[in-house]
């Protein structure tokens, strides 16, 4: 039976890179087999912007809140969710393209984010080092207006890549029970959730971090600090504006 | 340097699946890769409901549009987007969670569709096949209903897998070229939409997918049958509302 590659169970994210180049030929090998993924109705509704280029990759920093790896990284690709090419080919067609809705902005980043983790999985296999930025839904906008991207075209994720110059320990994961729910969603109790972040919050790590940053609990670092109330506000509208202006909100 | 598996290249949608079991231990180890995928924050914000009973196979069926993947495949996998587990955790240690609004959602969703994509391409490494089904954002309030999903989740894709009954064609994919962009959005012309829709446009099971459909272009069976403006429009709709009902639009 073949087997699946190693680096699926021993992966763990890498932000700092080496010098080393990533070649044009092995991007388009892991872009091609990107391209091979899912896609709904065989439509390919999605676009990657390849970032190499030294003064884009500056102009995109802030946008990912000077995270470094942008600048760092030789490779860093936007994914976007993209009906534009699509809705262009129909209309040349004498077919009247009908989706400038939320349902299809969904059906386009589900494209999106599945080649775009195709393209991970791949690179990892061939022992490049890869980190999602989640900021690419926080700043879209900006985004948007400094690759060019037309109507019809959100950015959804954000991927840098290249030869890993970092060792970093694997992090934790919650017991794959925690996860999974066989038949019907079986809701947590008190003692569920106990149970499965007993060990995340047990870890050195865990307290470490909840005491540098003058915390009572780990989860109160995501609450006040990493992920607040107030920034996921502010985000959601300003995504939610994004879609509207990018042509997905017509209903 | 080590290689990524064939799969990714020679990969195609599996329908048919034979009537050999998937066992339980093939299957954790799928769902183990899965859960090593990348996560915002490590927050794993998503759960995997896992369906192998024969009656929820049939309840689920008709959200499905009736596709007999559902009641054929020995898996069936419903990924959500899962805020409710974290913000179960968070309350119980003395921490407000902030996540009842769309950007949260929109996290939540990448982390699912990211494992679910692993998941798929760890399962075809392994000879399994896949196919995910589109429906699960139509229909997610009855999916919701039949899976007993609680606030703060919402599921956003569904993948059936089992071991492959049939072989077919791979299918065609667009020129890498026509998805790619290096730097900035290149918009396309008429000239290039031509160039890249030419040869899936002079594919034999194109012009006869047309002519069954009693279609004049490939474009209009997409836009005029399979995905309408009308049923995006009214899945837009019922979609947005799910995610009110959910407790994803609380701003």
């Amino acid at each position: 039976m073949p087997d699946f590659p190693a680096s699926l169970y021993n992966r763990r994210t890498i932000r700092k890179y080496s010098t080393e180049p990533v070649h044009d030929q092995l991007l388009n090998d892991l872009l091609t087999a990107a391209c091979r993924t899912s896609t709904t109705g065989n439509m390919q509704v999605y676009s990657i912007i390849v970032t190499r280029d030294a003064k884009m990759k500056i102009r995109l920093l802030p946008f990912h809140f000077n995270q470094k790896m942008v600048t760092e990284a030789p490779v860093v690709l936007t994914f976007c969710a993209d009906f534009n090419r699509f809705s262009k080919w129909c209309r040349l067609r004498n077919a009247e393209p009908g989706y400038d809705n939320f349902l299809s902005f969904m059906t386009a980043a589900i494209d999106a984010l599945l080649a775009a983790q195709t393209f991970c999985v791949a690179a990892e296999a061939k022992g490049l080092g890869i980190c999602y930025l989640g900021t690419t839904t926080y700043m879209a906008q900006s985004i948007i207006e400094a690759l060019g991207l037309p109507k019809g075209v959100v950015p959804v994720t954000t991927v840098t890549a290249g030869w890993p110059a970092e060792e970093p320990e694997q992090p934790d994961r919650l017991p794959l029970a925690a996860i999974l729910h066989s038949e019907t969603y079986r809701d947590y109790t008190e003692a569920d959730i106990e149970c499965y972040y007993a060990e995340k919050e047990a870890r050195d790590d865990s307290r470490q971090f909840a005491r540098e940053n003058n915390k009572e609990s780990l989860a109160q670092v995501f609450t006040d600090i990493r992920y607040t109330k107030a920034d996921n506000v502010a985000f959601s509208k300003t995504l939610l504006q994004v879609l509207k202006d990018q042509g997905f909100m017509n209903h």
